[in-house]
């Protein structure tokens, strides 16, 4: 037999962003027989220990950008506070998903909020703030419920970064203060500020669904989130919640990916009150929430992802395990004796030398 | 909080040789926080697309070897065909496992068998050839049963190479041509022969061992192994035997790891003849029989090596699903669009360019 090279129309796959969730991007990849090239603007970013090849500049370098779309045959980004202009740029030279679009939407609280309610998915009331009168107006207007609301930059927080809970006890405080929490939170140029209406939910889940090339999609089964200190703390399999929840849950979210017309991956966020579901908030990439689908599921969030962008068919979202997923936050790194002392867990750490408070430095995937 | 290193005992690992099954340890490793260093005589090897670093060195080069050992905190090997001087070097220089002496025995057919027997090991039976009387003499012999002979060489050979089947057929040119085969087979320097008995077996199963530095064993459950060629083609499990045979298989794996004092994991292959087993085989890393964990299995045959020699507890060997290991050898990795549109196959490639015939391309994993 003669030697050959194998075609594929797809050898290497690009990833925006050099996180945890880009490293166990490239993992799956390269199982899989692909080859990475990762772009970070952070030096030893956890994704540039693995991938095949890490190109390392800023954001608005257009010519690394070049490079790097050059270098790969279609393209993704792992987590969305990316600027815009990136993935568009980048998207303009070579095979890219999701497309830049769903960015767009995604990254800006109120654009998302907008879509979802146009397309007849529910959210929690908010309302767009530019000014101290329009922020007292709706403060009063949500707080009918005496649970007050939250008040938030529009655009690039996570991990509770960026929020600003006003609460009964901070009823009169809030009219006086607000001055100066706008001040803090929106500087000259900075983002428009969201107050969304603070709902007392019973809990909080998420769905994981993937979307091919070909519009073939699948859902993962919910999970039910936990947090603590406004960072996820572990997800559930499965969730809390009845049959006919999570079938609702899994509708709403095939709903959005397909009216978002996304390539990839999405988590959708929920609350849950009662029998109603309000979206919470939608991440367009592997999401931490869905982490427990590496040891759990037949197909994990990250083979699902490149699965969709490469135009594979998509895999089986069944769980053959139920268990859940602890994150390793900060300090927990420290004291993984327990972990490693019970067999049925699964660690996954993602090369962080510098541990810092509410840093995630690895999870734990616990099967029951 | 102040920023700190994480402090592990072991932090960096190094494997010797770069193949798939170097590859896979390394992303089993990566994927627990550990870095790799892979050290390896062959250009673009597989494993050196994934590992942190690698070292590409003749296995003679005592320089590049003490670098390598320099470089790791404890190392490996992944493939049983390298020198045992090199071993038995980079094992005075750092922590090595499994320790040396086990290459030494499972390097070479004549001592392997040995050993099996001498702690009470059922094989089939062998002798080694140095002359032509002596391959006379024991063809016939082990012709009782008119099955015949294989002509192995004692060390080196793998998936059916380095192997003459003296079959019923071949009777009498045996004799006539054994010169012709020795001479081919054993020039001048080369390692020994041995003959081994033909057994006509039911099957042939695999018993995959894990072995932690505080003696922990852990087993496998036993697979069935097809071949094609000399080369395996399939492993299944669960294993197409009576409970009692599996339980008898496993016992015989503990025994073996225990009295070779081996840290790691090894594959221990069986011929399966009625309610007896004989032991065709060792392994002392992972096997490619075992490929089905990956996917099957709360811990990966990978990922339970680098808990072995890292001196972490051993995970849980339960098998979560049931199904097969099919190998993509040769062109068969040309014809993927049946794996990738089956929902439950998990498909592994090694990054090899080049397709050759018999050559290893990657496996797939196909779950019930």
């Amino acid at each position: 037999m003669k030697n050959f090279k194998i075609k594929t129309p797809i050898k290497t796959i690009g990833i925006i962003g050099g996180g945890q969730l880009g490293r166990m991007a490239c993992f799956a990849a390269q199982a899989m027989g692909f080859r990475t090239v990762v772009f970070t603007d952070q030096k030893n970013s956890p994704a540039s220990f693995v991938t095949n090849q890490t190109i390392l500049a800023k954001y608005s370098d257009k010519k690394a950008l070049k490079k790097f779309a050059d270098l790969v045959d279609v393209a993704t980004f792992e987590f969305e506070n990316i600027p815009f202009e990136t993935v568009d740029y980048v998207a303009s030279q070579v095979s890219f998903f999701p497309r830049a679009e769903v960015l767009k939407i995604t990254q800006h609280r109120i654009l998302e909020k907008n879509f979802l309610n146009s397309i007849g998915v529910k959210t929690a009331d908010y309302a767009e703030i530019s000014s101290l009168e329009e922020l007292q107006k709706n403060l009063k207007k949500f707080r009918t419920n005496s649970h007050g609301a939250i008040l938030k930059t529009a655009t690039m927080g996570y991990d509770g970064k960026g929020q600003f809970v006003l609460t009964k006890a901070a009823d009169i405080d809030v009219a006086v203060g607000a001055g100066l929490v706008l001040a803090r939170l929106r500087p000259q140029g900075s983002p428009p500020l969201i107050l969304e209406k603070f709902c007392p939910f019973d809990s909080e889940i998420s769905v994981l669904v993937a979307r091919g090339k070909n519009s073939e999609i699948k859902t993962y089964a919910p999970l039910t989130n936990i947090h603590k200190n406004g960072i996820l703390d572990e997800s559930i399999y499965p969730a809390k919640i009845s049959k006919a929840l999570q079938i609702k849950a899994q509708t709403i979210a095939k709903r959005i990916v397909e009216k978002l017309d996304l390539v990839g991956i999405l988590a959708v966020e929920f609350f849950v009150i009662g029998d109603e579901l309000l979206v919470n908030e939608l991440a367009p990439r592997p999401h931490n929430s869905g982490h427990f689908s590496m040891d759990g599921c037949v197909t994990s969030q990250f083979e699902q992802l490149i699965r969709a962008i490469t135009g594979l068919p998509l895999g089986s979202t069944e769980f053959h395990s139920e268990g859940r997923m602890k994150n390793l936050i900060g300090d927990e790194v420290k004291n993984l004796e327990k972990f490693y002392k019970n067999p049925r867990a699964k660690i996954h750490l993602y090369g962080k030398e510098k541990v810092a408070a509410g840093r995630k430095m690895g999870h734990v995937n616990l099967l029951k």
